[in-house]
């Protein structure tokens, strides 16, 4: 589980730095399909994990900040860094004897729900590296080169 | 890791059923980024999955079939079908005993690399979850509801 966290924070890192090189009017720019624009497709992914594990850490989930507080390549860059810091610890402690816990959420509609600790952990991986394929479509549409999303060749196996 | 990988079995069955209400020339069109049109991409994914699992399988690495034999919804399914019997048993069999075994194989530039196991597991589950993400965008560049991306709610985690 982890090395896939770790795949997600370096392609994470990888786009804020592939944000360096774009004009911001393009990275706010409103887009077909996904969450919207670049930037908020970002802040949304860490937004995402951070609220989930959160929640598994036994804390309540935080409410959505406002988009607006957070425009800007290096003010993501930082919400990251601090939402990573909160949640890291949760992840790298993690161990399978961990995976059958139940976490209650209560939905947007009111409604509660229970969902497996493991159920969530994969959910946030897979939400993550989803909205990354979507940012590799708008990439190419503005004829720039997208971060690559091989997880081979990447150092994060000893080998 | 089996969570992950049925996931991406499900998404990539809804993938072709809503390939059915689709007309053949669009998914056939030539897009913007990711692999191609919609078709190469859902022939891609199964072919990338279906080689690197026999590579891990200790066979020959199987050569890429000519796509033009597999246009068409049903011919990708069986396909798909085809290949998940031969790579499923590997996948329902894997513990993590197997993580760090070395897989060698030659690259197109014709250097040889090694892998670990685990690296090329993770590396095809993230692959297809990438995909996913591109083809959620195509899909709304043609005004049509993409595959839900969600790994919550699909009942892989008994509750």
């Amino acid at each position: 589980m982890l090395k896939l966290f770790e795949y997600n924070w370096q392609v994470r890192k990888e786009w804020f730095d592939w944000c360096d090189s774009v004009d911001e009017t393009e990275l706010l720019k409103r887009r077909t399909g996904g969450p919207g624009s670049i930037f908020y497709t970002l802040f949304h992914i860490v937004e995402c994990e951070y609220s989930w594990i959160t929640a598994l850490q036994g804390k309540p989930m935080p409410e959505e900040p406002p988009f607006e507080d957070y425009i800007g390549v290096q003010k993501i860059r930082d919400y990251s860094a601090r939402c990573h810091a909160e949640i890291a610890p949760f992840i790298y402690a993690w161990d399978s004897s961990m995976e059958t816990r139940i976490l209650s959420d209560q939905n947007a509609a009111g409604e509660w729900e229970s969902f497996r600790y493991g159920e969530i952990m994969r959910h946030v991986l897979a939400h993550e590296i989803h909205h990354f394929g979507q940012l590799s479509i708008w990439s190419r549409e503005m004829g720039k080169q997208p971060v690559t999303a091989n997880l081979i060749r990447r150092g994060l196996f000893d080998i």
